[in-house]
């Protein structure tokens, strides 16, 4: 057994501790970044709609990998081919009988990333009980492993932000500089962007959701750049909004300086313990304080790691409490749709004893 | 209302017709092809854990589009503002009030598309029922517009397979290639890759599923590439077998020249009204004769278009009528874990009478 195959047993083994703290007897892993954790098998699904393979996680120690034949060649490559689980047309009903054999009391599945169809067609004869949030725990705090993975990837999302504002010209369009961060990002050791790129000019930056189009850089305007790779398997997530031009706007440096205040007073105020609602304040009452809370329109970070968006969040009343080893992004932001807007993040790591941004 | 808005009504008004004809009242749209392609709205999820947003359709003709605050500047450029249905933390709950209010008798709801999750805390009180595939069939027929974007996808597809094999140089890793042909398609036109690109050398081309690694080309060997973009919304599928040096060896040679005779036999008998499982069974029966059958191990193709796997499979048990409008892959394949295999892939259009390759 090789060490990453002993990583993922170890993890397999806190998960197992865990199911029997909950009373089940096995679980039913479905969801894609879930079995990747667990297993190394497959971070993505080809589609939404398309699983690459499920795990099954039982009290007594055997653990089962089920997909397709497709994927028979890659399970073999990181699993005991005695405990591969090859199902075809039917998936449902062979999953079903499997889970018969393998696990006599109450099996969990998590609801969130099951299908109804699935869930129905697995169901009779069977135990099955919504178990959602245990892998997740787990994967909320990163190992050493983790963490110096989502340094490299951070690394290289730091060297992008210095690279970019000389690809800020006027004339160029959001959707060219997006290209170019792609680029960035896959020809420097990313496989890919962790998410969608954001990248917003002008009024656009006041849009939380927006896609890069048509509008240009122009001579003096604000651009707000949000983006991420996925490095080592790890996604990095950073905003920065420039301003293009000599002399920023008296309008743009006000809300600049605000936004800074409310991340570096939230950053200052982490700890472990400290519950994620309460950082969330911290960083309102900054806003508050200056009469712009209402233009502060979202959550103040997340956690991220092999996904962007994963556990915990940092909103309003999420009220998880900090522990060492947890990654959160800071993102406060304020936005004017006259104008456009300013969000500024960085991604924290919680240490035994404070902070440090990655 | 503008010719687009037209579109996509049109396409309600046919699925209404639909909903009547099942008995139901209305249907929830989570799928997220099927969301885009009754409003244009949002062709992606951000995860598969997170929703952009959802239809109702009802039989009255009153549809909302429900999202959360994110996308209410998106929602608002293509639907009518007061049945745009913003929620909050608590999306289920908020969205079964919607439902409440909105449709007395039976809704509809994907439940390959609906987590267990959202399944179980939106059902209290409503008659929920599992309603797939109605815009599934829909989708399945292309109409002038699509088919147009279908082959403009295609007819790119087609230029980046022209322009592959000089890049096809002995020392080249798959990776490097993968990155080439995924900078082909972003620079022309495609707004990113309709799936994970396969670039195989050697005997890497026997497995069906395949992530393009470290292997490098060489002076004489097989290399299989499976790759597709998006353009204009619309995917394209394609796969190409090269063979890189001066002389392919016999049984590559011998396995294309049979691979592209199982294609051929398979396309000139499709016809509107051709069961897909016949079609299967014809380019099936081609490697029978040949005694090869037990080599293809994968189905012939699926359809394509939002989404590069959509309805109708062509698969041995894919009783499904082909109709005019649809398009469909014939995608034969022969597979030898020695020394690799032979995929040829053409997208097909059914018409009145007979078909055509895009």
């Amino acid at each position: 057994m090789n060490t990453s195959a002993e990583m993922y047993l170890a993890r397999r083994e806190r998960l197992r501790a865990l199911l029997r703290a909950h009373g089940l007897d096995a679980l039913l892993v479905s969801h894609a970044a879930n079995r990747f954790y667990l297993s190394g098998f497959e971070l993505h699904d080809p589609q939404c709609n398309e699983s690459a393979g499920r795990l099954l996680i039982t009290v007594d120690g055997q653990d089962w990998l089920c997909t397709d034949a497709r994927y028979l060649d890659a399970a073999r490559r990181l699993w005991d081919e005695n405990r591969i689980f090859i199902y075809g047309g039917d998936a449902a009903g062979q999953l079903r009988s499997l889970l018969r054999e393998k696990a006599a009391g109450p099996i969990g599945v998590e609801a969130t990333a099951v299908s109804l169809e699935l869930f129905r067609k697995m169901s009779p004869g069977l135990a099955l009980r919504a178990a959602d949030g245990l892998v997740e725990e787990l994967r909320s705090i990163k190992d050493a492993g983790e963490i110096a993975a989502m340094e490299r990837s951070c690394a290289l999302n730091h060297r992008l932000m210095e690279w970019l504002p000389a690809r800020l010209l006027p004339g160029r369009t959001e959707r060219d500089i997006s290209w170019d961060i792609e680029k960035f990002f896959r020809e420097n050791g990313a496989s890919e962007l962790a998410f969608a790129n954001i990248v917003a000019v002008g009024p656009n930056a006041a849009l939380p959701h927006y896609i890069p189009g048509d509008a240009t850089v122009t001579e003096n305007c604000p651009v707000l750049i949000d983006v991420g790779g996925r490095l080592e398997c790890y996604c990095s997530d950073q905003t920065r909004t420039f301003w293009v031009g000599e002399r920023p706007a008296e309008a743009f440096t006000r809300t600049l300086e605000l936004v800074r205040a409310a991340q570096e007073a939230a950053i200052k105020a982490m700890r472990p313990g400290m519950l994620t609602a309460e950082v969330y304040k911290i960083a309102r009452g900054v806003f508050e304080a200056a009469g712009e809370a209402a233009f502060f329109t979202h959550g103040l970070g997340h956690g991220v790691g092999l996904e962007t968006h994963e556990a915990p969040s940092l909103g309003a009343r999420a009220a998880v409490a900090l522990k060492p080893g947890m990654v959160v992004t800071v993102e406060p932001g304020l936005y004017y749709p006259q104008w456009g807007g300013v969000r500024w993040e960085y991604m924290i790591l919680v240490e035994e004893d404070g902070v440090r941004a990655l």
